[in-house]
């Protein structure tokens, strides 16, 4: 199929292009061993993670006015710290922790495929990170972004729909001139149904062993595939 | 100097990483020569973009609502295509012209001093050019930027103060932690009086042969320097 219509590819980021479950079990078990034992860190992780869409609906409810994530990931911290019965923390500390969301390793073939992917299009993230969180992940895990998109700059979460046209009128491109890149049906569900293309990232170990998400039919989107380097060999680049 | 603290360089880009006038005249006299037949190239640059400052005001007083730049630079060339007698120039051909914007060359020394600098710092451009045009000229001349910072995210053109200060906090940094990098003086002085750290770059030949701008002292901003890479040396990266 040519895709010379298509100009940008923006993409969802936690799970898709980072992966967040293993990067904070991993900073965990190495750097936090110490301060917080005896933590279960797949656990914690998950719990942590697990806090994440109920904080955003939130915000998308009108429950909370505009709230950054770097903000719902300390209030979702705090909980999860007393949930797993943890006191005592410095203040320097729970910043620390916090920035974990910073420090996300890509999935093995995020970097090399983004950077094949950027030869002939515009590519950056459409996530719900905040700018600042989405720049400092970007140079600690290589991603080659040509700019930064986040929902931050519409004041709208994913999937509300200003963050996809957004998105599209940032670029001055019709929604059907952006891709949609995404490991989570939702999201491209979102973006389709307002004329965006989409290709849709397996990621069977996003939420670890026991959660692998189902993988759509071929022709669910315009692209399935099961990593950026088969998205830029599908798309000829 | 230790420049630990500086995590952010954001730079203005007209003049100070690309080269408008130069570009605008090679492209005027290598495409457009046909379509646009005895055209004083030079001038039509000069008179072109001695409408932006202008234009920006109109913005700035409240006179016309929030408009971005693109279509203040299709308003800017209407007025200069009359001023030069041109008519019958087509509606694509006008689109595409003004689009010239998004295909400036950097001055020899900024892709090679900002690929340096960025291994240290977050870089990013901060113009008074769209998220579009800064995002298509970075793929056109090769700048390295790790995100793509514009007066259109805050609604205000330079030198108000919410651009400055916006971006310090889409970053996620006090003010003092940015640096602002420009040729003019006014930008500076404006992001100084507000706490950025400062760099002038030099850039005798933005507005031609007989516009030479005066040099600063060594003293006035943090940085006096001729080029990126004289600020990626004297920071050290």
């Amino acid at each position: 199929m040519s895709e010379l219509t298509v100009k940008a590819l923006v993409c969802d980021t936690f799970g898709t292009v980072v992966d967040w479950r293993g990067s904070i079990i991993r900073e965990g078990k190495a750097r936090w061993a110490a301060k917080l034992p005896g933590i279960d860190w797949p656990a914690f992780a998950d719990a942590w993670r697990g806090r994440y869409g109920p904080a955003m609906n939130r915000v998308r409810t009108g429950d909370l006015p505009w709230t950054g994530l770097d903000v719902l990931h300390r209030m979702m911290l705090e909980d999860t710290l007393t949930q797993f019965g943890v006191t005592g923390l410095s203040e320097a500390d729970k910043v620390d922790l916090n920035n974990v969301w910073r420090r996300l390793k890509g999935w093995p073939d995020s970097a090399p495929g983004l950077r094949r992917l950027k030869k002939r299009y515009i590519i950056a993230p459409l996530s719900n990170g905040s700018v600042a969180i989405l720049t400092n992940m970007a140079k600690f895990a290589g991603l080659p972004w040509d700019m930064i998109l986040a929902t931050e700059l519409f004041h709208h979460y994913k999937p509300d729909p200003e963050t996809y046209l957004g998105a599209a009128a940032m670029l001055n491109l019709p929604p059907g001139e952006v891709m949609m890149v995404a490991a989570h049906t939702g999201d491209l569900d979102a973006a389709k149904a307002l004329g965006l293309r989409t290709a849709y990232v397996h990621r069977p170990k996003e939420r670890g062993p026991r959660a692998e998400p189902k993988r759509p039919a071929a022709d669910a989107y315009d692209y399935v595939v099961d990593s950026f380097v088969e998205l830029a060999e599908r798309l000829g680049t």
